[in-house]
């Protein structure tokens, strides 16, 4: 999409939707950059052999050994969060005689809603600096003053799971607004501007996202717009989709095991995971669709609730589904699981962690194995006795 | 406080809360029974050598894996939960030739509210049989015409969390009934009755939950007046404590990162965890203190909010908590998350798991070591090439 759009970009995938090693050997494959968020998420990268200078390292509370594993690795971009980051970075980088180049993550006041954006004046926010609040700017000549660093451009990154596009375009006013403003104050010009993620993706049958191709027009298009207006070159526009790349790709399989009819009220169909492997549902009172995979082509007959295994009532997966009649052994299937799916995945009630397999052509792969019993407590010690 | 009240009775700690190898060792050494829910948490139970005839298996949706570890472990009792499992378990244990004691969870439809209790005629639950609905009953019957199966009581569990001990009253006062009326209809008569979990501790500064000799007392003495009211001898009476044993008695410790002013609006507090260590206030919204472990005899000087160091604005620990001025190094320590805390914990971000230390008499032991970059990859394949 953006190639079509003849300006330099590069497309980072969100490490933090899903990452394991095939994972991040996948996105090189495919010529993404890569945006990690913690040390965990760079070694993972790394151990993959993926290329350090297509890696940006995001995060609000970047520990000190984080910041150090990224300048170390020869991470291209680090994202400059808060003021803490500005000092220590820029003392370790010193000591090593290195230089080491940045954006700056600025926080707009934008928020997404389903159809439009609510621009605020309040940016309270745990991310970046602010733009209302002149911490951006007083960010920039920190940034500029420190010889080590050597500011590159800006990151913006307005939400999660957005439907209307002209909160992108709200997005890039705003920053073609700052990129001109840093100019004139600093003679900084941006070489890059990072839009950060947010495409929202079709978790149900009704949702209607946008596509890919309307989205990269959408930024791009307005960027020429706003920068040209400001006399601007175009800078790199940079983008760090997670979820519009991965959440679509991937299918939950569960096994049904029990079925309970409460006559009038509901009829609940327990799965073999839950909450440990898909935590969207109580987290975000996210909405997913459900089919029995080995009834596809069987008429929708019940209302069903699926419910988990886990000892919680809050435990549910989907409410009020149609299925075709459930029995215990059928396979059921939750789409769109693909992001903060098993990224959030977990051993409540020590439940093993699902095996993730990849799918092509026909062929399928494990790319992470399935947990067993003696890996929960792999690292348990002992009440008594030697370690 | 069971003992003084001077009737049978056992306390199952309830595994959820919290469980590894040491726990599992420290809860038989103090006497208790365990009360697990899935295959994963006896087989930790079993690896501590914890004694089977001491264990009660749990779960809405026990697998048949589970169902069949239970029963070949030696598992003391199996708590029914739906008619699925009746089928199975009979079908399993009889051709192992053997007998296998259970219980019968049932749905009494009360909801515990914070001064009192609902009784709702609706019974709107993944678990259990309901009362209201005639399943209990019908399950009873079932169980009963099963030689296989050797029904020994009932189990009830009404909620967590509960500060109101008429809620407790209530579920006593329906037990009894039940097991009279099961008397009357079958002429079975409970030998253990089981009034779940749910005492609630507490998290902030206000709460004052009861104590553990006024919830014992409570329920013992109104088991008492019901059963000796319906002429039934008072069966042994059990209950599943978790988050009244551990909650309390578990700090855990952050290192103080960024420190972000946003002028007028918020000062955000970041620390080096969040999310993949403690769901609960983004999952219950739950309310937590929070001190500076290393400034202890310090003023309160700042209402701050401590985030975490996820790439999640939800990723925010405790909202508006007053700290003596904090500064990047400080051991943030919040109190009160031994329940549902580790238990929950997850990798989010590629976030290795902290460690879990227990202390006792100036003495400090690892039971849980902490996860290294090296387990979060541990059961990676690549993409392509040999497994």
């Amino acid at each position: 999409a953006f190639e079509s759009e003849k300006v330099d970009f590069a497309v980072a995938y969100a490490a933090k939707a899903f990452l394991c090693v095939a994972m991040a050997q996948l996105v090189d494959e495919e010529g993404l950059w890569l945006d990690v968020s913690s040390g965990g998420e760079l070694y993972t990268a790394l151990s993959a052999g993926f290329p350090p200078e297509k890696i940006l390292f995001h995060g609000n509370n970047k520990t000190r050994h984080e910041l150090e594993l990224a300048v170390e690795s020869g991470v291209r971009y680090i994202v400059i969060d808060n003021f803490n980051e500005i000092e220590y970075l820029d003392g370790f980088v010193r000591r090593k005689g290195r230089k080491q180049q940045v954006l700056i993550r600025v926080t707009p006041g934008i928020i997404p809603s389903t159809h439009t954006y609510i621009q605020t004046g309040q940016m309270d926010s745990k991310f970046g600096f602010g733009l209302a609040t002149g911490m951006a700017m007083e960010a920039v000549i920190e940034v500029l003053s420190r010889e080590s660093l050597s500011l590159k451009g800006f990151h913006i990154h307005i939400g999660s799971q957005i439907f209307a596009l002209n909160s992108f375009e709200k997005a890039v006013e705003v920053m073609a607004a700052f990129v001109s403003e840093v100019k004139s104050r600093t003679g900084f010009e941006a070489e890059v501007v990072n839009f950060g993620g947010g495409l929202g993706i079709k978790y149900r049958i009704q949702d209607v996202p946008a596509t890919i191709p309307e989205y990269v027009k959408t930024i791009t298009e307005k960027a020429k717009e706003e920068f040209f207006a400001r006399n601007i070159s175009l800078p790199l526009l940079m983008v760090e989709p997670g979820r519009s790349i991965v959440g679509n790709t991937c299918v939950t399989l569960y096994t049904i095991g029990s079925i309970k009819e409460i006559p009038g009220i509901r009829i609940y169909v327990a799965v073999d995971g839950g909450m440990s492997d898909n935590l969207r549902p109580m987290l975000y009172g996210a909405v997913y669709e459900a089919v029995i995979a080995n009834k596809m082509k069987k008429d929708l007959e019940m209302k069903v609730t699926v419910a988990g295994k886990h000892c919680e009532s809050g435990d549910i997966l989907v409410k009020d589904v149609w299925l075709p009649e459930p029995e215990s052994g059928d396979i059921l299937a939750i789409p769109a699981t693909g992001a903060y799916g098993y990224a959030m995945a977990n051993n409540y009630n020590l439940q093993p962690r699902p095996e993730v397999i990849f799918v092509t052509k026909g062929k399928a792969r494990t790319v992470i194995r399935r947990e067993t019993y003696d890996d929960l407590i792999r690292n348990n010690f002992k009440l008594h006795g030697e370690k």
